[in-house]
């Protein structure tokens, strides 16, 4: 049973890892409350990555269909494009809520998540 | 019913377009021997493509159990990196059949096929 | 005369805005004390940008000699590429000074400094 | 004394490479009338990079002057768009010229011309 399974079913606490990155300690009662990332986004960006997850799906399809490679290119273009604002939304949720808690926290936790954040930004960039 | 499916279930030819966006006329006996711009590395890119699709679907998860942004971001990424692979494949089959033939033939269909190539290579450098 | 050549004849303290968007109040004295995103990166920054420079000067005369398309397209990509990571120094910075501050602080200067610092990676990412 | 600038003091006939990679034999008379790939745009082609040239040269200035990070980092971004959109012209204009000749002769200029657009295509995209 995962972290989260047991956190269901019982009010004891446990120890999970949120969307910051922060080991945070929650009950079934206080589950939801912890820093996520990108908590407030979370429907969001599971509707645009399902919708690009069936993007995908149809490229297949039309590479099955042989169809014509500038329209399966097309979409390829598409697809990559959703990809990257679905990351740009992460991203602008992880600054404002990890990144910004960490730089409010300062010391080690904030030069970690500084560094990390501006890697992520960077394969992202070079992707 | 499709004419890639008539073509499945008789022997009269069917007109078709090919992956190289010619019109082609083919039989349930020639079926796949048209001009293919990707052809030889269909099988390829349909099976880079899958592992697409299963890595999306592997984001949503993460996103689903609540997993730290910079992790999902860096298999956003990675798919992101993925699908250029597959346009570049995709593109360098194109240029090779399609636009080679085309070139070949000269007059218009030389001109179109050149701009289409010159448009997708825009859409891709740009997605 | 500009503010920074002001002071740079006058002790007389002006009001100056840093590069981390902050109006900061510095002397001749002070200067260069104020709160700098890419202070200490300054002399590697402009270092980098000198060498694109140079590198686009010598595309130009690469296509003033009628050099060959695809070498002029692969000095293209180089510069680019040297364009990203100079971007990609000076946002790590800012990142690591002017938005580690403003979130310190809190309020209203850290939600329109992480907005500035999103739109800025949005912009880059879709360069 | 470079070849092409032989031809500017002789009349004799100079072997060049030409903008679209094939060695042509040029004199001072037909200087110019080789198969050049970016030949109709050069002019274009050239202003452009003389005008990403000065952006880079403002962005050091930028730099030099302390101004604001987010600033910098606009104008980086927007002479990294501008360094692509010249690339994608050089680009079609190599597709229409030397790949399109080199296709229409066949054979293994052909197969040569069209590996090395794709890898220009390539280093263009991850750029």
């Amino acid at each position: 049973m995962r972290a989260s399974e047991a956190a269901a079913y019982s009010d004891a606490p446990v120890r999970v890892v949120g969307t910051c990155g922060y080991e945070i300690v929650e009950s079934a009662r206080t589950k939801g409350d912890g820093m996520h990332g990108y908590g407030d986004d979370k429907a969001k960006v599971l509707a645009r990555l399902r919708r690009i997850e069936g993007q995908v799906r149809a490229i297949e399809q039309m590479v099955e269909g042989d169809r014509y490679c500038i329209d399966v290119l097309t979409q390829i273009s598409a697809s990559t494009s959703a990809l990257k604002s679905v990351a740009l939304l992460l991203l602008d949720d992880h600054l404002n809520h990890c990144v910004r808690q960490a730089a409010a926290d300062g010391g080690e936790v904030a030069d970690e998540k500084l560094a990390e954040a501006s890697g992520a930004i960077a394969r992202l960039v070079r992707s």
